[in-house]
């Protein structure tokens, strides 16, 4: 991808990221019909500000990009014609956006056939807009990194909750969990953001969708962060993720989680 | 407590606050010398930050009512000459705030014999300072309340994380769970201040010291919110508390965890 193509684009993250928090910020701590998503186990909520974000994203994109791809939350994927693709989540974190926590972001990723190369995570009510691109991690136009935590005994961990895994996931997180300094629960894509902004050094969790994930990969890896699978695999398509401050860091979660 | 003491007190319970931000602000998101402090399980770190904002308290507070008592997190007891007594957590959440993350607050309250009926969490990083008085609570100058959720199955539940339980506390825990609409961890005191702002429902924790929950019980109660103990007493002393946005659903509560 060449540098003035990222630059355009990163410029229309921007751009796409504005929409997004026209139609979320004036439903936060707000009144809100609350629908439950089937299919899943756990209360699942969406809200008519996901569903507008996502359709004011989507109709930028079309109008700009028709041949692109685009999977987003709320209305699925659409084909593109090319190699490049959208991947969009109006707001990750609907549970802490409808109890009013801050902790949600309107992610937005956009990647081709090796997986996302450009990303943003956007808390407009904490105005911390956060983004990666090939060359580095960003919050708002400052470069950020992660810390330089290499031993589980002087990590931050963090996950969103323990109702999130497995038993058999629990088990492994918690042998994790007992050697970290200490553990944060409830951060949604916030702690992969405070990750690459070098406050957590650790982020364990499970159970996840691409679009969770896809808009942070850039940004912990342009912040200086490893990021996979538990198993050491691609992070593009969720599921189980790790994500680390440093390698020496990740490898010693991986130790305990495989 | 004449209405005319309760306003001065109030204003002056806004400049403590403010003494406690210029402590605490210019060290939040910043590289921290961080200890633990000994004799408890889990990592209980403090800062630079706590022990200035506290001594920042203690000093506007002696210097404007030397006969007053003082309990605060780091500094300890100072017995008055008279009934009022303040009680202090400079920074309540500490793990939050060196973890970046913004669910800390300083709390301060005011009390006689009878427990707190003044209380403050300010929350600088975002802007939002609660208070509770005999007559209300407010964010900032605005009128709170908490919601009319009466329902375990309608209710959002917060705790700030498992690990802050016993094996026997944790079994009661979940037995709520299990019928709470969904549960968000992670929120230290900052929990408490959005049950009163009517947007979480039911806050269950337990392990708490006195200057953890004094500042919260007046804001729950200006609200309309209900808080005691897990078995009904008198929450001044911390230890398992149970707050929620009716009495309906504070009953409901209290049925599963005791």
């Amino acid at each position: 991808m060449p540098t003035m193509d990222i630059n355009v684009y990163s410029v229309f993250l921007d751009r796409l990221a504005d929409a997004a928090a026209k139609e979320t910020l004036p439903h936060f701590r707000t009144e809100l019909d609350i629908a439950d998503k089937p299919g899943k186990d756990r209360f699942d909520p969406v809200t008519i500000a996901d569903k507008n974000a996502e359709r004011a994203i989507r109709a930028l994109i079309e109008a700009h990009y028709p041949d692109h791809g685009i999977l987003g939350e709320e209305y699925g994927e659409k084909p593109g014609t090319g190699d490049l693709r959208w991947v969009i989540d109006p707001i990750d974190g609907t549970q802490a956006f409808v109890a009013g926590l801050t902790s949600w972001a309107t992610l937005i990723a956009l990647g081709d056939e090796d997986g996302p190369f450009m990303g943003i995570a956007d808390q407009p009510y904490l105005q911390e807009r956060y983004s990666g691109r090939p060359e580095g991690a960003f919050l708002g136009n400052t470069p950020i990194r992660t810390r330089a935590c290499r031993k589980l005994e002087n990590a931050i961990l963090s996950t969103t909750g323990p109702d999130w895994f497995t038993d058999q996931e629990l088990i492994k997180f918690e042998r994790v969990r007992k050697q970290a300094r200490f553990t944060r629960y409830g951060y949604d894509c916030y702690a992969y953001c405070l990750l690459a902004s070098g406050h957590l050094d650790l982020v364990i969790e499970a159970g996840l969708e691409s679009y969770d994930i896809q808009a942070l990969i850039p940004i912990i890896r342009g912040a200086g962060g490893v990021i996979s699978t538990w198993d050491g695999g691609d992070p593009s398509d969720g599921g189980r993720i790790v994500a680390a401050a440093t390698p020496a860091l990740h490898e010693a979660a991986m130790a305990l989680l495989t």
